[in-house]
Parts: C-alpha cells; structure tokens; sequence
C-alpha cells in the first residue's frame, strides 16, 4: 500500500480531497503528510485575487483559469469566504456556476470557510496551498471576498495580488479600499463596458499616486531578521498596474494574464521571490517553535499550577511580569 | 523626586500623557510603569464604540461624555484610526470638533493612529487602557472606525460594545456588519430623525433574530481553560438591544446610558465580568510566556545558527518539523 503522500505525488485526486480536508481540519496525520510533502513545495506561483461582492470576480478567475490551462497549465483555486457563518455561501454559490471548469481533470477547486479564528483561516490556506504546490500545481488562485485584515493575512501568501473593482459600487467604503491598495500588484477594473468605467478607474489611479510616495517593503514577519535582505533600489519597485476586464466574455483576460506573467519575472528577477519565500517559511518555522516552546513549558507546569498563579493575577497581587518570572523559573508552590 | 507611575495615580494629566506615549512605543520604561500600575487596574467600565464613518459616532461618544460627566465620573475617550496611514486623520480631525469637552480636568482623550500590524494596534490600545483605568477613569470609551478584523480585536477589550448604525449608508457592508453584529451589546440607530430609521432599526431586528440562536460565547483566547468557566444558563444570555439616538441633539443619550448601565449589571450579576476579565488576562500571560520563552530560546540559538537552518529549509533540504526539531534539541553543528 503507498502512503497518502505518494497518491497524491502521483496526481490521485481522491487522495488529494481526503489530505486536503485532514489538513483544513489540523489533524496529525495532516501535519505530517504536511511535512512529507514539504521538500515538493515552492514552485507553484500563487495568485491572490480580492474584491467586494458584485466585482465579477468569481468569473474572472473562471477566464483566469481557462487561460492557464490553454497554456497547458495545471490550476487550483482556493475560494475563502472568511465572512460570519449565518451570511455564507456566497462563494460556494460561485463555485456551482463554475460548469465551465468541471470534467477537466487539470483544474481543482476548493472552497473554505471560516471556522473560528481569521488567523486559523489563514493557517489553514496557507496549509492547504502547499498540497496543492506538493501536488504539482503550476498556478494557484486565491479568492477572497475583500473585506478586513483576513484578506491582507491571505494576501500576504501570494506572489501576486490582483484586486478586483467595478464601476458603479458606491465609495463609501474608501478606508477599506486603501488598506486593500496596499496589497494590490494589479488593480482590476472588471465590467468596463458598464458606464462608470472611466472614473473607477481614474479614482484607482489617484489613489495608487497617492501611495506610491510611500515605499512599498514587504513587510518580514518572521522574528529573525534575514540576512539576505538586499537593499531596496530603483529596479526593484513595481508600480500597481490598473487592467480593464470584461469577464463575462473574456475581453482583456489575455491581457491580464500577460501582466501576471510579467509581474512574476519581476519577482524573479529583482529577488523578492527568494525574499517572500524567505519571509514566509521564516514565518512559519516561528510560528512552529513558538507551539514547541509552548508544549514544552506546559510539559514542566501543570494547569493546576498555571491556574494557581492565574488567580492571584486576577486579584491584583501579582502581576503579569512577576507572573511569568514564577512560571519560567519555576519557583511554584 | 517621585516616579512617572505615583505621579499618574495623584491624578498629574502631563505625566499621565508622558507616559501614554511610552506606553504606545511599547518602551522599556513604559512597560515597567505598566507593571507597576497594574495594581491598580480592573476597575474601569470600558465600552467600545464602533460604526462605519458617517454614522455620527463622534457625535454620540461627546454625547456620552457629556452624560458621564454630571454623574460625576471621569472619562477617557480613546479615539482609534486602523485605516492606513495616507488615509487617516478623519478622527484626529473629529477630535478637533470636541469643543464641548476641551478644558475639563475630569475628561482625557487619546488618538491613536495605525502603526505597523494590527495584532500591534489591539495590544497597544490595551496598555493605553490599562494606563487610564490606574490613573482613575472609571469610563473608558474606546472608538473605532468600524470595518474588520481590528475592530472585533479591540472589541474584545471591551465590557460594552456599542455598534453605530446611521440611516441611509447603503447596505452593501452586509458581510462586514455580520460580523460587527456578533460582537454588539447594543446597537444604536443614531440620526434617527432621519429618513429610513424605521427600516434601518428594521434591518438590525431581523439580523438580531437571524444571529439569536447562536448563542453568544465569550472567546477565550488564551491556551490554557480556565477552570471556573460556569456552564452557560438562561440568565446568562444577554440579547443585544436598539437604541434610537439623535447625537446632535442629546435625544436618546440618557436611554442609552441606561442601557449601558444595565450591561455592566448583567455583566456583574451573570458573572462574564469576572470570566472576561480572567480571560483578557490569560491571554496576555499567555503572549507575555510566549515572548519570555522565545527570548530564552534566543539566548541559546545564535542568529547565525537560526539563519542557518533556514538557509536548509529554503533548499528544501530540511522540512520545518525537522528544524524546529534541530532548534530545540540544540543539534546544530
């Protein structure tokens, strides 16, 4: 019998959907397949596509992936609906209408949910996004409803980050769009036949001079800092583009993804390839030694004894700092 | 000469800024005075304030301040901007408006604008919290521009949290206010002498009634359980109440500092005030042990040593199971 790894090196899509849902769900066996499969990761290029409900962006990464895969490409698409429970569906709605995509062998879609904490959400997705990259899958979309710092959080994982507008959605929600602004490698501007085209896309380019002053560093996560952080020069910026789209008849797809295209060679070769990866594994292997840490403590302190200490906190008499110095030296009663 | 933190607690307003500013820097000397005030914290009733821009929630919290005031009490507003630094300025700008507060010695107000993370953000309006609750506040207003993840972070600080509403903002944030709703304890329809408030309150009623039988459980963030977590009863469910206000013009401020009052009491009597309390406080030891054990872990693993395993793991060489492995066993060449 082969391990669930080796199924899924192997292309088995069952064995793929059963290791996808172990590793939504956290489970051990999940985390070691995780881990097996680790030295098969790093070559997909992640696409982050975000906007606000009524941009059109499910059917844009549709034509996104019916391209890639005229280009031969393998696609998996991950769509996150980070919203409260009782609001849901939306995205698993898309995914229905998806009929152009199902049948293809090459293409695997997988919706997410949010199941208790944003951060767990992004965990999660970044989990899910190394199976996909172990399993041989050459483009991976990420499609986020943007709204919040769940978006930012997934953002953050992909190579590039398209975000998605469209005209004639109201502006009322400025504050969002420009935390959003911030992590836009191309600007979007889906339904251009509708009127309004013109001035969303005039509002994004006023917005993106705005910005531009400030530098855009990506941002290091990790606690260390990198030794091989190159200094910022000239040629390593890249200027948000803005691309107009009509994605219910596929006007500017090829166009969009030639910009995907050039945005990933930038990547390359100004080295911020390397550098995120970097930044993210770096991320991750914190996190990891953070819960290692943490095992390992509660392995020496019993509930009972943190509870004890917990107490006098909540009472005042003793305080954070000298609670953690009793807890790490030791000293208990 | 006595210290910064005597100085704050004999009421002196020029230390007590001195020291909001430190503490906002998170430095050294600032997280010394924290400790050292801790004592005397816990007392305060601290109510979050949240709304989209436009609701008029500016408004509303003078309003409120106004009231605390004839009643005696000292109240310290503590105004949060998320949104990026190029946008900002909206609640500095409002804060200019506080006419009606200016030169009274029992109301201090605090503008914070984002830096750097959010998770930075949430812990940083706790300490400035933490500041005004020793220095004597016994109202801590804290206001947020309401759209995401920061938002519902600062909320959980909070004993009572108000959500802003306002007629005719169009409704095209449901996901967000989905979420919002999950962490109010009253809404406030403000402006309500405008068209639309019927159906706004309408609105509310129904998303109330959708969010019901979910029931509302304080998320407990820290890793260990607390032992004395009661089994939730009848009387322990408090069901989030519509307030009508006109902030202009002082309509509905005393209804809804009613209301506000009968939380705190709910609170009290149902017990949660103790449960968050001990929650909010777990889940900063937590982060303080956190912190502390990565600090020892860093006295024993060199960065050049960190960098090194990173280097391997970038290669794929080393999976981060096995790095966390080698950082913790200490078998590095």
């Amino acid at each position: 019998m082969i391990s669930l790894e080796e199924s899924i090196l192997q292309g088995d899509r069952l064995a793929l959907a059963r290791l996808l849902t172990q590793v939504e769900n956290d489970t051990d066996d999940g985390r070691a397949a995780l881990d097996a499969l680790f030295p098969h990761t790093g070559k997909a290029h992640l696409i982050g596509i975000t906007g606000a409900p009524g941009t059109g962006k499910s059917s844009l990464v549709n034509q996104l992936a019916l391209h890639f895969r005229r280009e031969g490409k393998r696609v998996a698409i991950v769509a996150i609906d980070p919203s409260s429970p009782f609001t849901g569906g939306a995205v698993l709605g898309d995914r229905v209408r998806m009929k152009d995509l199902s049948g293809d062998n090459g293409v695997f879609i997988r919706s997410m949910a949010s199941r208790g904490s944003i951060g767990g959400l992004a965990q999660a997705t970044a989990n899910v996004v190394q199976v996909f990259d172990a399993a041989g899958y050459e483009i991976i979309m990420i499609e986020t409803v943007g709204a919040g710092q769940s978006e930012v959080d997934i953002a953050k994982l992909a190579h590039t980050t398209l975000v998605v507008e469209a005209p004639g959605l109201g502006d009322d929600i400025q504050a969002i769009k420009a935390g959003i602004l911030e992590i836009a490698d191309i600007m979007v501007v889906n339904k251009a036949d509708r009127p309004g085209a013109e001035s969303t896309e005039k509002a994004l380019k006023s917005m993106l001079e705005l910005a531009h002053p400030t530098q855009r560093v990506f941002a290091h996560h990790g606690k260390y800092m990198s030794a091989a952080l190159p200094i910022e020069t000239e040629t390593n910026i890249w200027i948000p583009l803005i691309q107009r789209t009509i994605a219910t008849d596929g006007k500017g797809i090829n166009e969009l993804a030639h910009q995907i295209a050039k945005h990933r060679e930038h990547l390359i070769v100004s080295g911020d390839w390397t550098i995120r990866a970097r930044a993210r594994l770096e991320s991750e292997l914190d996190a990891a030694l953070q819960s290692a840490l943490m095992d390992r403590f509660r392995e020496r302190v019993s509930e009972d004894q943190f509870n004890k200490v917990m107490d006098q906190v909540l009472e005042r008499s003793l305080s954070p700092l000298e609670a953690v110095n009793m807890l790490m030296n030791g000293s208990l009663k």
